[in-house]
C-alpha cells in the first residue's frame, strides 16, 4: 500500500503540469479568481485630493489663533461628494465641503463641522487647522501605475474592493476549475427517490456537488451511470470536452464489475492503488486525454460516501486549488483530546469521524458514531477527522490526535 | 457613543421577531438552508442486507474448518450491485457478490474474494466466516422512522448526503435571506469605470455582495443611487418587495447632503447612532416596512469600504445567520502579539487591518498598512482584524491582542 503523502505528491506533481485555464474578465467578475498578472493602478487612489470629513475647506493661514478667538467667514458654497467641475476657494471665504468631496483650488485643510456652528451663509470656525488637516492628498494610497496586486493572489471581497477601484474595465485571472462529478452503480438512485431492494441514492454526487462549491469551485453533477463499460466511457468523453476536471465514485475496487477501473485501468490512462488510509484505500488517478487533446485529471474515488469524502478532502481539494492557482490551505488543524479508545488498522492512517467539544483543559474528541465507510450519520455529525498515524493501532483514551476540522467550531457573534 | 456589543444585541433582537422565510424544496436543493423540521428516515438504511466487501455470499455453517482445509463449492451465479431481484443462496452452492450487492436470501455471511481462488465456476474458500461476517443488516444505520436530523440543522455537503438517503422527495427548510446591497452617493462610477475629479468606483457594492456570497447568502447589487431623497425613496421600496434584508452605504453621517439618514430617520424607521468603535462610528438600523406589509432589516452602513466592511462583519452577518436560523459563529479569533506599536481613539473598540506572521513563538501581528477608513489596500491585504478594547488607547509593542481572522490561515495540504 502507498502512503497518503506519496499518492498525494504523485497527484499534485501530475497536475502542476497541466495548463491554467486563463481568462480576461470584467473586474467585478474577478470574485473567486486568483490573478494572473500584476496589476497597477490606472489612476491616483484617491483621483483627487478631497476631505475626510463633513466640515469647512478654509485656507489655514487665514485660521491663526481661531481656537481662542473663533474666525467668521463668509461660506460662498457647498462641495458635496460626487461635484465634478473644478472649484476655487476665494481669499477670505470659506466652502462647505462633505467627506469624500474634492478640496477646491486654494483650500489646504478642513475644519470638522463639529468645530463651528455649522452656519450655511456665515460660519464661526473654532479651530485654527494644520495645513492638510483632514485633507486626503491626491494618490495618498495609490500613485497612477504603482503594483497594487500581485499575479497569484486570490480575490477574496476585500481584494474585489480594491481591484474594481484601480480603474481597470478587465483583469486576466486564472478561472475556478470546472469539475464534473460523475457517480456510477447500476445500483444508484436519483435523489429525491428512495432505496428499495438492492437499490441506494445517489449521496455522492450531491455531497460532492456541495463540497465542491463551498470550496469556490465550479462543479456540476452528470446523471449517475450504470455499471457498462461503454456507456460510462461515452460519458466520460463528453464530461472532458466541457470540464476541467472530472470525479468519479465507485467501480475502483476489486469486484468483477467495477467498470471504471476496467475502463480506465486498459490504457494505462488511470494509476490505481491501494492507499495506506482508512476509508480510502482503493484510489485511481490520471491525467486522461480529452477529444480536443488537453490532459485532464481525472479522480477516481471509491463508492462509500465516507470514504468518498475523505478521498476528496485529502487528495482532490488540494489538486483543484493547484489546478486553480490558490494558495495551499489545508484543512485547519486543532489537537484535542481522545475521549474514547479504539482500534485502528494497523499500517494505515485512520481518517475517524469525530464530534469535538470545548472543556476547561481544551477540546475533546469522541468518536461521531459507526466508523464504516457507508455510514453516512457519522459522516454527517463529525466536526473533524481525527487523524491517527498509520504506525498507531490502538488509540487509548486520553490520546491526543490532530483533528481536521469539517466544519468551523462554534463561536460567538460579539467581540467581548 | 453606544459600545458595540449593545448595538449588536439591540439588532439581533429586533431580527430574531423577523420570521424566517421557509420553503419546502426538493432535497437535493437544499443545500446551504437550515431544516425547518425533524427528518425521520422514511426508509431502512441500508433498505436491504448487503455486501461489505467484493466476494462470496455463503452459509457460514457450511465452511465449518475451511481456515485449515479449504473448502470448495460450485458458484451458481453472479450479484452485481444493483441487482433488484430477490436471490436464494441454495445449500451446497455459493453466489459471487460485489460490495453494496443483496444478501440473498439463506445466506449469512460474506468470505471476501481475497481469502478465495477468485472461481467463477467453482471457487475454493480458505475461511471460516463468523454468521454476519462483512454483512450489513438492513436498518443497521437507520431504521425506518428513525429521526436522522433535527429542525435546525445547517445542511452542508455532508449532511445533505445523509438527508438525501433518508428518502424523502422534499423537506421544509429555512431559505437563507436575500440580501440587497445599494450603495448611495453622486461621487459613485460604476465598476469597471475610473474615478476622475470627484467621482470614486463604487467599491462597497462588488464587496459586499462578494463576501454575502462567501458567507452563503443570496446577495444582489442594486446599481449605486445618487444623493436624490426620492429616488432613494423609491429604489428602497423597490428592493424591500423582493429581499429579506437591504445593505445600503454612505449617507448616514453628519454632512448636508446624508440622503439616506435623511429620509430614514424622518419617521423612525431607522435608528442612527454613533457606535464607540473605530471604523464604523455612524450606524443605522432598522426594521423597515416594505410595500406587502413585511418588516425588512434594513442595515445602513457607512460609506468609508473599510468602515463598510467592518460594520459588515461585526453587525450584519451575525444579523443575517440569525435570519438564517444558522448557529452563531462570528469570525475565528486568535492570540497574537503586536509587533508594531500604535496610538487609538479612547473611548472606542479598533478593529486595526493586521497582517499575522507565524513565528516560533506563535502569531505576530503588523499593521497592514495605513489605517484610515477609505484605505483599500490594507484593507485587501489584512489578515485579520486586531482588537483593541475600547479602555486602550495606545497598543504597545508585545501586547498580546485577540486577532479575528478575515482569511484563513496559511496551512499545509498533507496529512503529516
Amino acid at each position: 500500500m502507498m502512503p497518503v503523502d506519496e499518492h498525494l505528491r504523485i497527484l499534485l506533481e501530475a497536475c502542476a503540469t497541466v495548463p491554467r485555464r486563463t481568462s480576461p474578465v470584467p473586474v467585478a467578475e474577478a470574485h473567486g479568481c486568483v490573478l494572473a498578472q500584476d496589476v497597477r493602478s490606472a489612476v491616483d487612489v484617491p483621483a483627487f485630493a478631497n476631505s475626510a470629513m463633513d466640515g469647512y475647506a478654509v485656507r489655514a493661514a487665514e485660521l491663526a489663533g481661531a481656537g481662542d478667538r473663533p474666525v467668521v467667514l463668509p461660506v460662498a458654497g457647498d462641495i458635496p461628494a460626487g461635484r465634478t467641475d473644478r472649484v476655487t476657494l476665494e481669499p477670505g471665504t470659506t466652502l462647505r465641503i462633505m467627506t469624500g468631496a474634492a478640496l477646491p483650488d486654494g483650500a489646504d485643510a478642513v475644519v470638522p463641522v463639529e468645530l463651528t456652528d455649522g452656519g450655511t451663509q456665515r460660519v464661526t470656525l473654532r479651530q485654527e487647522p494644520l495645513a492638510g488637516a483632514h485633507v486626503r492628498p491626491a494618490g495618498d494610497d495609490l500613485s497612477r501605475d504603482e503594483l497594487a496586486l500581485t499575479a497569484g493572489t486570490f480575490v477574496d471581497a476585500r481584494v474585489l474592493a480594491l481591484l474594481v477601484s484601480l480603474g481597470h474595465p478587465r483583469v486576466e485571472v486564472v478561472l475556478p476549475p470546472r469539475v464534473a462529478v460523475l457517480s456510477t452503480g447500476d445500483e444508484l438512485v436519483e435523489p429525491g427517490g428512495a432505496a428499495g431492494h438492492g437499490t441506494v441514492v445517489d449521496s455522492n454526487g450531491p455531497m460532492l456537488v456541495a463540497v465542491l462549491r463551498e470550496h469556490g469551485f465550479t462543479a456540476e453533477r452528470v446523471r449517475a451511470v450504470a455499471d457498462d463499460e461503454q456507456g460510462f466511457r461515452a460519458r466520460l468523453d463528453e464530461v472532458l470536452l466541457t470540464h476541467d476536471a472530472v470525479i468519479t465514485t465507485g467501480g475502483v475496487s476489486a469486484g468483477a464489475y467495477d467498470t471504471v477501473k476496467a475502463v480506465l485501468a486498459r490504457d494505462g490512462e488511470v494509476e490505481f492503488r491501494g492507499i495506506a488510509m482508512q476509508p480510502g484505500k482503493p484510489q485511481g488517478f490520471g491525467l486522461v486525454r480529452a477529444g480536443d487533446g488537453r490532459r485532464v485529471p481525472v479522480f477516481t474515488l471509491p463508492g462509500n460516501p465516507v470514504s468518498a469524502m475523505v478521498s476528496y478532502q485529502v487528495f482532490v481539494a488540494p489538486a483543484l486549488r493547484l489546478l486553480a492557482a490558490r494558495p495551499a490551505e489545508g484543512l485547519a488543524g486543532v489537537e484535542a483530546v481522545a475521549d474514547d479508545g479504539w482500534r485502528t488498522s494497523a499500517g494505515r492512517t485512520q481518517l475517524a469521524r469525530v464530534r469535538l467539544r470545548r472543556e476547561d483543559d481544551g477540546l475533546h474528541a469522541t468518536l461521531a458514531g459507526g466508523q464504516g465507510s457507508h455510514v453516512l450519520g457519522a459522516l454527517a455529525h463529525a466536526d473533524a477527522l481525527a487523524v491517527v498515524p498509520a504506525e498507531v493501532d490502538e488509540v487509548l483514551p486520553g490520546a491526543r490526535l490532530t483533528c481536521l476540522l469539517l466544519r468551523p467550531l462554534p463561536g460567538k457573534e460579539s467581540l467581548a
